[in-house]
């Protein structure tokens, strides 16, 4: 189906900052066909009228674990050692894999609710992620979590499962990425054999890096390097890699992550939520690093929201320089969308609306009460928006919410089975 | 209208912690008349069904300017000064009173949405925030904000305003209170007066005290004393004091404001926002300060959503602690509950879910995207609930918002009186 929409006002991105303009916008076989005027071929146009609301980028959640959604608020106020080896860690291990898949379904619910349509995902069970993602409309770039010392020998069932994944559901929306766990599960090798199949297959790779002290400490022991020289050394971060987290910097580390293309997502509410602290990200947006935003998963966080994500990047990032003019509206939109089409290796498909760049798209309600006055809509969206505010999503030009209403989610039935099994094994 | 709910989980403090019981509860004369069984007289009872919901008592603002709501974003990502004195302040000068009713109106539709049942305000319009509290139904603590060298004399007309405010509105719900603005904008002497005539008249204190560093370092060099000690030393803080703000404290500031039983109101998004850091929240809850939260108004914050300000309180202290088990969500929610009823000199009457307490109570959608599994509703009320998910709000026992519709605002109304005046004088 091809789309005009009409009378709303589209977030446009002039390169350097977002501006609102009053324009029509044509969607044809998924892709923005025109702005304002459109001068092609006719076509049959489903028209929807988009008066007092804002059609802006679909926001991109750059690092998260949907199949978490399961375990939300499973684990709280209990230190970092008790949350992951005592609490998450045996659910996890015990849950048949058919869970991930209910809930992926439900966590993209609330991602639809809130406004985003593309995620980065570090996932455990084979296929589920990439099944859900397929049915769910939502665009997504899937990585399952690989550990160990040998990619080929004991990370190979891990190895073959994103293979599988790959094989039966990669498409344009949904794209298999490689993602090594973190420094503490994963050796050099692994690393450097994960780098070698990434380039042969041309795919994105990500990994959590930096997160912890603890962690950071235990490679400069054995290796002397912090784990961003580490990686760096080993050539393993360029414009196709992906670092979630990056809180402990030392040293040049900032430096040598700019100097490398990669791009780096923070996670401000999982960062301060598990006690690990506050990521520089204004110094490293200082010096050139491409920063995005994840929501990291929701037994972290604890939901998939990125509004509540960028408020929340904003507030810490001017307090803690004491500076209201630190990390302004303008910078962490733009790490919600363009950066993160930027990580992506997509800056010409996603993140913004132009000519030529998939559909991806929410519809806010600027009459809503946490949004009106429409003083400054750039800071609202920031400063004010909650995620309740957005009405409509699409994503490659097909509505996946109407009007706060599921058309690609049966969500009575998610529900349903979540608690089924969330009463057999949690 | 007397109310019987069923079926529904009801949020219970049992004088340490929250906890949920699924039970029925009795509202006779906007008071909470029975918990499970009604043994009382027989009545007439409008019977909701809850099943699904969780019902817990209103959040209570405990500092914010509500009719600052026309200027939700106008001045954002400058500096303090510049917000403050050429922008903020020259709006307010040539806005016409009636502006502030319409305002006022549009932050309570806000509020409702959002959870807010109480607030406390400080105001500059003569009678319009108690007389646009008065029309939505919402449990008002309203303060004129008083200014000068003496409360008689340069500061009478404020004065009077407050006086008048009181006699023509003051209620069951809607209390007047006193409300010197600030050390840097009142002396001393009417401070004093400030505190003799709220003992006199039996009302209750507020002040924004130690929010900026010039504040505190202006004070220090006029009177060797921090903000907290020059108002400690002339005895106006006690039991009746409410204390916005709080964040920059030397010396043994925090062991005063335990000493002095007065209630400080952390506004974390707001003194982040501008740059003025964070408060110690921590360390004045653990010398036993009774703490409380509040949004501060929207062009400081920019929202008076609770939900989102528990979440980032939370976050916030988790993070500068290093600490995950910090400032955990019991005692948010205690501080948006308990403690602000507390702070009004009202712990029999609101805060809680109890006999005898006045029904002011919110309903959430457990089912919500966002809160959904329920694996621990305290958990998700302050880590992941984004405010959306109050589905009916109830202030004195009747219903001022049912399924997300607003019975007392004329929300359409409101809008196009508000953007009539933001046209014509922003």
């Amino acid at each position: 189906m091809n789309h005009k929409i009409i009378n709303g006002n589209l977030l446009i991105f002039d390169g350097e900052k977002f501006k609102t303009e009053k324009k029509d916008l044509y969607i044809k076989d998924g892709i923005i066909a025109a702005i304002g005027e459109y001068a092609g071929e006719d076509t049959k146009w489903e028209v929807t009228d988009a008066k007092d609301r804002l059609i802006m980028p679909g926001l991109i959640n750059a690092h998260t674990h949907v199949y978490m959604t399961l375990l939300r608020n499973y684990a709280d106020d209990v230190d970092f050692s008790e949350w992951l080896f005592n609490r998450v860690s045996p659910v996890e291990d015990r849950l048949p894999v058919e869970a991930a898949y209910w809930a992926n379904l439900l966590g993209f619910a609330e991602m639809f609710r809130t406004g985003t349509t593309s995620y980065v995902d570090m996932h455990m069970y084979k296929c589920m992620s990439a099944k859900a993602a397929r049915d769910a409309g939502i665009r997504a770039f899937i990585g399952r979590g690989l550990v160990g010392n040998d990619l080929f020998e004991d990370g190979l069932r891990r190895y073959e499962e994103a293979m599988a994944e790959r094989k039966e559901y990669e498409s344009s929306r949904i794209k298999i990425i490689l993602s090594p766990h973190a420094p503490y599960s994963c050796s050099e090798k692994l690393y450097r054999q994960v780098a070698e199949e990434a380039e042969k297959h041309g795919l994105l790779k990500q990994t959590h890096l930096s997160e912890g002290i603890t962690e950071v400490e235990n490679v400069l022991k054995e290796t002397g390097k912090t784990p961003v020289k580490w990686l760096y050394d080993i050539g393993w971060l360029n414009e196709k890699t992906i670092l979630a987290h990056c809180v402990q910097m030392r040293d040049d580390d900032i430096g040598l992550l700019a100097d490398s293309g990669a791009s780096v997502v923070t996670n401000p509410a999982s960062n301060a939520k598990l006690g690990n602290g506050f990521a520089p990200a204004v110094e490293m947006q200082k010096k050139g690093v491409n920063l995005c935003i994840g929501t990291d998963g929701t037994s972290s966080n604890n939901t998939l929201n990125m509004f509540r994500e960028m408020g929340i990047l904003s507030l810490i990032h001017k307090g803690i320089q004491k500076d209201s003019t630190a990390m302004p509206a303008q910078s962490v939109i733009a790490a919600a969308t363009v950066n993160g089409a930027k990580a992506l290796g997509m800056k010409d498909e996603l993140g913004e609306i132009k000519e030529g760049a998939q559909a991806d798209l929410i519809f806010i309600d600027l009459k809503s009460p946490s949004l009106f006055p429409n003083n400054n809509i750039i800071s609202s969206l920031c400063y004010s928006a909650n995620g309740s505010e957005v009405e409509s999503v699409m994503v490659e030009g097909k509505f996946v919410m109407k009007n706060r209403e599921f058309l690609t989610i049966d969500y009575e039935r998610v529900c349903w089975e979540v608690e089924k099994i969330t009463e057999k094994y949690l």
